[in-house]
Parts: structure tokens; sequence; C-alpha cells
């Protein structure tokens, strides 16, 4: 029996390590992705890709390891609810990792593209905002800390309002000038990439409160991407 | 024991009949999501968008009864390897609820400018794919055919390429005509929403092969999106 505890425990140890492995990659795709975007630089762009595999092979690892650790220690709700957890979360990373790998397959094609004054700063205050949320929220599912999670679910908003403003500030710049329209299509694309690994992270946030206190916090916290809203610009 | 089996098995009937009725209010949604856009109606647009509460209360209702259902099937593997499909299939279900829901945002602006010649008709096949592709992993799950699922994760390919084309359309109609900036744009995330709707029904259609063989299928099947490639217009 000491020997199963034993087990559980380095087990549900592990399976947090990994997570903390996967986010650590996540984190640094992000940062890589959009580094290598703002330098076009084409090598850069190549590692991040390729990166991008090991993230995934985590993940499936991840998932493929759960039932026999569920086996282990199926009797304690906490665990079972941290093992649901892990395996949201662990999705939610995966897809952050695409998002900063499609990011960096844009890469040789801004790089033939002029550039768009502005938006390398702006994406990047976006994306580092990003990775901070996933940091903090990394912090939080490994701390146990709920209150810092419900911090993270406060501070997408944020990112939703930097995605609105660039989204405006786009389409004006290829109204002014078709010659642009490419190239900001494909910012546009970026920034909403960004925003929607802020929606992920958020998802991640929430299964940290789940996990501690056992409820899925409410849904309806206020959208902050209004640009489907928007026919005209102001 | 009897009573426990009993229970086990009428638990993970139960879970499966939440799953099949979540995916049929998804498929719906994604019907009536692109239906109101089309048609232009708000008032149905109210209706989809305030229909997205019920999928996702069913989503987090799932992910809540996990743990209890766990505890009544932990020793058997194919159950536990159900139970984490679940999880992770109700995870994309509600994701593909909230791009119809978005789809549905969509309407009221839409409603304001002029539409795009040939763009609804488009769509329209886009969504009925993605609708096939979903009702066939939902019936691969029922039934555990992993070949039925296999087949639609080759399917994705067509999606894919249906985006491609409306991609390059709308690139063409922004700069022949920079009036239709602003619809093109919305009309394109719409149809790159309608495209992740086709990711996520092949990760769902992965965990019905994960469910029925336990193995994950391999990552590298070729990426069908090529946008980001996309520089120049041929």
């Amino acid at each position: 029996m000491q020997d199963g505890c034993q087990s559980r425990e380095s087990e549900l140890e592990q399976i947090q390590a990994s997570i903390l492995k996967m986010g650590g990659l996540v984190e640094a795709a992000i940062y890589d992705g959009l580094q290598c975007l703002v330098t076009r630089d084409l090598e850069a762009a190549a590692v991040v890709r390729e990166g991008d595999r090991a993230i995934d092979a985590l993940g499936r690892h991840i998932q493929c390891d759960l039932p026999r650790i569920v086996r282990l220690c199926a009797p304690c709700e906490g665990d079972l609810r941290l093992v649901l957890a892990v395996l949201r979360i662990s999705t939610s990373l995966e897809r952050i990792g695409d998002y900063a790998k499609n990011m960096a397959k844009r890469t040789s094609m801004l790089a033939e593209l002029s550039p768009i004054e502005g938006s390398d700063a702006a994406l990047r205050r976006m994306a580092r905002e990003v990775q901070n949320m996933l940091r903090d929220t990394l912090d939080a599912f490994v701390t146990h800390d709920d209150g810092l999670a419900q911090e993270v679910l406060l501070r997408d908003r944020d990112v939703d309002q930097m995605y609105n403003a660039l989204f405006r500030e786009f389409l004006t710049h290829m109204m002014e000038d078709p010659r642009a329209i490419t190239a900001c299509l494909h910012l546009h694309f970026i920034a909403k990439n960004i925003e929607r690994m802020g929606d992920l992270v958020t998802d991640m946030a929430e299964q940290v409160i789940y996990l501690v206190t056992g409820q899925m916090p409410d849904e309806d916290r206020p959208k902050g991407d209004t640009t489907a809203y928007l026919s005209k610009l102001e």
C-alpha cells in the first residue's frame, strides 16, 4: 500500500513536471515565433516550426500516459480532477504551440512584403502579454493558486483590446493603400492568432480554478473581441 | 458488484449520450450560424448566440461529472480511454460551438455591407462539409469505427483546399475594389473559422481512433492550409 502511495505521488509529480516542460516549450515558441517574424529570420522560423513536433509529442505522451496514472489514483476526487485538468491544459498548450508555429510559417511571406509601420511593436506587446499570462497560469497550476488564475482571466481583456486596436489600424492601412492589403491580411491573422492564444491561456486558467476549487468558473465573463460587430471605421 | 457494474455501464452510456446531445447541438449551430449569415437574419443570429450557452453548459457538466464516473470504472483501461476521449471531444465541441457563435455574431455587420458575389455559396459548401465530417465522427464515436474516423481525417484536406481557394478570391476582390475590404475581411474570418472547425473535428476523429485502437494517430499528416506561404497572387 505504501508502495502504491509512493508511486501515485511520484506519477502525479511526473505528470505535473511534463505539463511544466510542455508549458516552457510553448512559452519559448511564442517568443521565438514572434521574434523570427519581426526580424524576418527564416532559419529561426524553421527551428520554431520543427520545435512544434516536440510539443505535440509531449502532448500525445501525456494523454497516453493518463489511463495508467488514473488507475493508481482513482479513489481520490482531487487526483482525478488533476488528471482531467492536465489533459485539458495539455490540449490547450498543443493548440497554442500550433499558433506559434503558424506565426513562424508566415515569416517567409512577410519577408517579401513591405513592412507595416508600428505593427511589429504592437504584435510584440500582445505576444509578451500572452507569454506573461501563460507563465502566471503555469505558476498558478503548480502552486494551486486560484487567485492568480482568476487574475489571468481578467488580463485577457487587455489582449483583446490590443487586438481590437490593431484590427482597426490594419483596416485603415488597407483602405488607404491597396498595396498593403496582403501584408496587412497576414499581420491580421497573426494578431488574431495571438488573441486566440490568450483565449486558450484563459481556458487553462479556468482549469486551474476547477482543479483548486472543484468548480468551473462561470462562462459569462465579458468577451473582449468586439470586431465581429465592426462594419465601419470610427 | 453486480450493482457497481450496472451503474458503470449506465454511466458510460449516459456520458456518451451527453456527447451525442452536445454534438447534435453543435451540428445545428454550424448550420444555423451559416444560415442566418447568408440570409442576414438578425433574429436567427441571436438564437444561435444564445444557444451556445447550452453547449457550454453541457461541456462543463460533462467535465464536472467525469471524476465521479472514473471512480466507477477505474480498473479498466478501455473505460479510462473513453473518459479521456470524452473530455477532449467535449472540449473540441465547445470550441466549434464558439466558432459557430462567432459566425452568427458577424451577421449584423454583414447585413450592413454589400454582398460579395459567390461567397455565400462557397461558405455554405465549406460549412456543409464540416457538418458532414462532424456527423460521421460522432457516428464513428458511437460505433467505435476507427476506419470511418480515419476517412474524416482525409476529408479535412478538402475543407482546407476550399479555404485556400476562398482566401485567394477574397484577396483579389480586396485589391480590385477597396470598398469591398471590410466585407471581405469579415468573410475571410468566417472562412478561416470554418476551416478551424474542420481542424477540431479532425482532432475529435483522432480521439475516436485513440479510443478504439489505444494509439494516437501520427501527427504528420499533410496540412492543407497553405495560405501562410502566400505572398503573391498567382
